[in-house]
């Protein structure tokens, strides 16, 4: 798959929290709006775990619009007549950075030989990026989900590299339960045959029927009980009566069949396995001797935290979490927790209050 | 797989709401207590999804201890030296009733050509064990999640079966969001290559992956957040430190994996495909014109439901839908609201609060 996208190789191997070094990392990102002469008006903002850096401009594979075109473009909360947007995709992904699919130095894809990566890690990936495009001081670090771990990850690691870090539906550490739902979806891909052990490149097949049920169960999550209900019900899919079979008789079967197999067109398994890992593995507190506001000791940013009372993938707790954190490092911090009927997914999605939170933060 | 348990062949064939029968319908089942003269002592104890008869005896394949053994016995809340219990595998269930395993007219097992049930299909099979048994009229029918689901079904159906109908951390028609849950179950069986369309039963292998990752999904599911939290938060298992790999790190990790392996010994992956569809299909209402009161319009029985503050599967509002509908229907009708910390599967767990529920509306 050759990507339309800029890209740069970091000119040094980057050191990883497993102690392993990465060779060769090509870093691929887009940017949105021009960088003023002083270089003051740069923003970073971070995709989620399925995302990539195509925040604002169609996406290669599928021709969708970018994944946060509502917040992110003239005029818009993340205005790009006035700042200048950077977001790569993360390394371990699949649309241009260095990830298991890339080849190793011996020529072959790395498959599993592609060293298990934290947040951290991927964070100095995007800081590699930004000294290679001479960014020494980012106005604001953005993100959801993931991409608010990595902003509270460069906060922590980079404290004098962002002034603003904006956090959104995220948390500081990674919950049992998302833990479990990670491994569901690891085991799932892993018991699919065509997975061979990650080693799928050369061949014709690749582990779609896993990576599907993965996304479905992950789907789920990104969802609200309320949404789901209010969305779909028990209403029947193109058909006014049960078929008493395994058809998709329901339209949420419907919708999540169609999440599925859509998204094995345009991710690779590999990356899916990585990605949860290093997301599991997410504990700033732990990174830092134990204590979550010594992680944020000293820093000098500005922080916004931002919760939806739908979302029971990252509830509201896990901000208030870092909140209080952030409290007791006396770094100045509002937050605010919006009411939203559609769970987790809130962030990217119609939620006006959102945008007046982001665009008041970053600009005032 | 020979179950040391009792069963017995239904006279009839069996009519189902598809349109179809089945034909020479196996009912296996357990009993605890003497029945009395006037056989006035009788309770119908309703199995959940991956229940079965073994209430309150050793599990045949297993070895383990019944599942509600903290609930059923002497001088136990369901006591078994006053009350004759009544505990069979449902119908499309895999411990000796008839199922997809079980052999078809033409010798062979059905598979996937078993007939698609409902929750009332089961019923009616449970119906037809007590008329061989020559029990008329029951004290009560009790069950929880899946088994409360029949006990309601008993209710609205057949209404003068039972006095008391117990109804614990269940709905009366099955959600959006847990429909698709099992949708990926159902999907991760299906992606097993060795599920084979249902036709595995000759050969040696079956569909293990695909149904322990089923299983895992599902788990997630009956657990809480905060239970999930404080029984294993990110504590490593058996290690100091993490691995950067993929293997079970975290206690949450290998203990579903434990799970998911587990059930593969002593679960069908067909019976799991055909359960978990019968309750997807589950709406009492619709059974009945639509209005949920009307399907326990004339009902003699006292009600009573139980509900879980931490049930997010079965949250509280589906057990307060069921008891407006008995209030508008005119029916006795108790409702408490536990607080326990395991979500779905408190009623299984020790909650004392719980046994004294239990106890007062069986005695009383």
């Amino acid at each position: 798959m050759q990507l339309q996208t800029n890209s740069l190789t970091l000119p040094d191997p980057l050191p990883l929290d497993s102690g392993e070094e990465l060779h060769n990392v090509r870093i691929a990102f887009e940017t949105y709006g021009e960088l003023a002469p002083d270089k003051s008006n740069a923003i970073l903002l971070c995709h989620a775990l399925t995302g990539d850096q195509f925040v604002a401009s169609e996406h290669p594979v599928t021709g969708k619009p970018g994944w946060w075109e509502r917040m992110v473009g003239p005029g818009k909360p993340i205005d790009t007549d006035r700042f200048h947007i950077i977001c790569a995709n993360v390394i371990g992904s699949c649309m241009g950075s260095t990830g298991p699919a890339s080849d190793a130095d011996d020529g072959t894809p790395y498959g599993m030989r592609f060293p298990v990566l934290t947040i951290r890690d991927m964070v100095r990936g995007l800081v590699g990026l930004l000294d290679q495009l001479e960014i020494s001081q980012l106005h604001a670090v953005v993100g959801g989900s993931m991409g608010g771990m990595q902003a509270l990850s460069l906060a922590a690691n980079w404290p004098n590299r962002a002034g603003r870090v904006l956090a959104i539906a995220t948390t500081a550490r990674h919950s049992a339960q998302n833990i479990a739902f990670h491994e569901v979806g690891r085991q799932a891909i892993m018991a699919d045959p065509n997975w061979a052990k990650g080693d799928y490149y050369a061949g014709d097949t690749s582990p779609d029927a896993g990576l599907a049920v993965a996304r479905m169960a992950a789907h789920i999550t990104y969802l609200s009980e309320e949404g789901l209900t209010g969305k779909f019900g028990r209403r029947l899919q193109d058909r006014s009566e049960k078929t008493f079979g395994f058809d998709a008789d329901f339209q949420v079967e419907s919708y999540l069949r169609y999440q599925g197999s859509g998204f094995t067109r345009r991710f690779d398994a590999n990356s899916y396995l990585y990605i949860t890992r290093a997301m599991d593995y997410f504990d700033i507190a732990e990174e830092h001797g134990g204590l979550l506001a010594d992680a944020f000791a000293g820093t000098q940013a500005r922080f916004c935290l931002v919760s939806f009372d739908s979302d029971w993938l990252y509830p509201t707790a896990e901000s208030r979490h870092v909140v209080h954190a952030l409290n007791a490092a006396g770094a100045p911090v509002s937050f605010v927790e919006l009411s939203a009927p559609f769970g987790h997914d809130s962030f990217l999605l119609d939620v006006p209050a959102l945008d007046r939170v982001v665009k008041g933060f970053l600009h005032d």
